[in-house]
């Protein structure tokens, strides 16, 4: 491969520019701050990359205020590492501290904070979690006096929702080195072989294709179609009349790509073989509809047309038809009956329509794009109409 | 390799104890049931094992009644993975449905719980977050009349801080695949290379030798030894003076080991080697004490001594020299002074001391061992006393 991967990190403008919406959003919104305390949204605003994350004992906090430069409260382990972002202001305790981690000096911070709509916003809803004690988030909740905590979860997402440039140029290269992944996958998937032993490979190639990490590697199959896709792999055998389903979510720079693929082994039934056709049509129409100034909702009416001609019954367990993408596998926006998001330029999404082509019986397509000035650019190398057959 | 790995999952009897044991603990506490929202703890009671919590879409509640069955409530896409599980009752709702995910089913679950004491637990405290939003727990929090949300992260990680058999041989398998990994890493460390590189490099061998999924791979470096260890791998080449340190969290049927080892490129000077000979000599210090009675703080007090005597100054960022370890990469206790928690058979431990020994100048080691009838049983592949040191 020749291809010249992007360079990993963002130059201090992008995050001058995302601050600087934040805080156009808490000037109209009445917030005089908003804090972050989970990964993705605290890498946003500061570049703060970890995988440290994984340990569940300290709790990180990045306070962006209403004007000014952000503040970053961390614990010592975090301090050094904090100070290779742009971030200046970086406040520590000595963790962990049981008894106090991070709340005392968070505390004064938020206080000190020039007040003005007494509203300060958190990571409060949808899609959205708070990554610190609820016991510690109760008690600085109360102890503030005169300062409310409001849900800051709308602003972050229009945010984050519409990707630059830069983000745009992560997923892409996800989605490239993703395609590069199951195109050499397919050369190597064996018959026989468990659900198992073909994550474990399939993972083996995602890192020699070049990827950094592969959170999500989902195996499942079923014979002649699968009953779900969020629970594998098992140690289930790949042979004659399975259809196997493998849905991947890797990270470049921890941007995610998220799409599937789909194996027959020994040979597909008819049933299966027009699901799958029908499916992929879906998928079609979807990237076809795909453009600025439609809805999510647009967007899975366009996919659920194809479907319902191919005699669909009422959808499948899944709930929707595809979703944004980026720091999270999953985000923002849902291509779903009541989903009014207007699709904008730079806003990547998941086209993901599923098939119950009988009880217990589903075939899932994905495939990931952004939206252009004029329509779509397709981020993933499609999927063949027909699904591969694996022969013993 | 002849190796034969464990078996994956576990069977109902175990989560049948794990049940009972909560339940013992419920009573004695004064709680109805409990509420699990995240990964661990949800499948610590139900063996839902899924990848499908990277997306931060819909949440997923167990509950664990003061008698009786746990019973699930999930979105709809979860249903049929949990019917593989050995939890019978099974509630599901459509979702996405943002307007109400999962919100008055779990109401009307906690509702009808026979009541005794009036009170709930939640993984409100210590090490623990509530995945689901905080104003969906909030509404549920207000209108269950009558019914207290209480703190139960002290129960549930009593319990999973003392591992059974089967979890132990989860750990021993990833402690195992990952010192083979170390192993074969050696062999392929490249004098020039990057952390980035290095980082990738290690991926490869680990799922090369048999690893489910490598979500921690930190790769940090510095002339003469490293100021931080949790935020890498950057574009830094390894030449002349420079220390390597690469830990690992890596992952066997969902549990943990989590261990690191140091390289040195071209030469090691004398001041790192003192101090990589010391760090040493205070991991075999940690590992001489481990056993069923003494404290975490005594855990931490045998590795001190060593860096005392080596002329340490007062600590460093970590705040502590090693802790629990199971499904999550850190668990409770910390190994650190006021930690007065008595070591049991069963609880699986890092040793894991640091040193500072010049200004932003630190080597750290990290072994992994669990604690048994009459001492301990070291998990990984013991660190060489001496640092190899890579030649161009």
């Amino acid at each position: 491969m020749n291809r010249v991967s992007p360079p990993r990190g963002f130059p201090v403008s992008e995050f001058e520019t995302r601050v600087k919406n934040a805080q156009v959003q808490m000037q109209s919104s009445d917030m005089d701050g908003i804090v972050l305390t989970t990964p993705q949204n605290f890498r946003y605003f500061s570049g703060f990359n970890s995988q440290f994350w994984e340990s569940p004992t300290r709790p990180f906090f990045l306070v962006v205020p209403r004007e000014g430069l952000p503040i970053a409260v961390v614990p010592s382990i975090g301090g050094p590492a904090l100070e290779t972002t742009w971030v200046t202001d970086i406040r520590t305790w000595p963790a962990p501290r049981p008894e106090d981690d991070g709340v005392s000096l968070l505390d004064s911070v938020l206080s000190e904070l020039p007040r003005r709509f007494g509203r300060i916003g958190w990571e409060m809803g949808r899609e959205s979690i708070i990554r610190m004690p609820i016991i510690d988030f109760d008690r600085l909740r109360k102890n503030i006096s005169n300062i409310e905590f409001v849900d800051a979860s709308p602003l972050i997402w229009s945010l984050r929702m519409v990707k630059s440039v830069l983000e745009i140029d992560k997923v892409r290269e996800a989605c490239l080195i993703g395609s590069d992944t199951f195109d050499l996958f397919l050369e190597r998937v064996t018959y026989g072989a468990t659900e198992v032993q073909m994550a474990h490979e399939f993972r083996k190639t995602a890192f020699e294709c070049g990827i950094d990490n592969a959170p999500f590697v989902s195996v499942c199959s079923g014979l002649g179609g699968y009953t779900q896709i969020i629970a594998g792999p098992h140690e289930i055998a790949q042979t004659d009349g399975q259809i196997m389903f493998v849905d991947t979510g890797l990270l470049f720079d921890a941007y995610f790509c998220d799409f599937d693929r789909n194996f027959a082994f020994g040979h597909i039934n008819d049933a299966a073989k027009r699901a799958n056709e029908a499916v992929w049509q879906a998928t079609q129409a979807g990237i076809d509809a795909a453009r600025p100034g439609i809805t999510a909702e647009d967007l899975w009416a366009a996919q659920n047309k194809v479907l319902d001609a191919a005699g669909a019954k009422s959808g499948n367990n899944v709930g929707r038809f595809g979703h944004g993408l980026g720091m999270h596998l999953t985000e923002p926006p849902s291509n779903m009956p009541g989903d009014k998001t207007v699709l904008k330029p730079g806003m990547v999404m998941t086209i993901e329509p599923g098939l119950e082509f009988a009880p217990g019986k589903n075939i899932v397509h994905e495939e990931n794009l952004v939206i252009t000035e004029d329509g779509c650019e397709l981020l993933t190398r499609r999927a063949p109409i027909e699904m591969p057959i694996i022969q013993a």
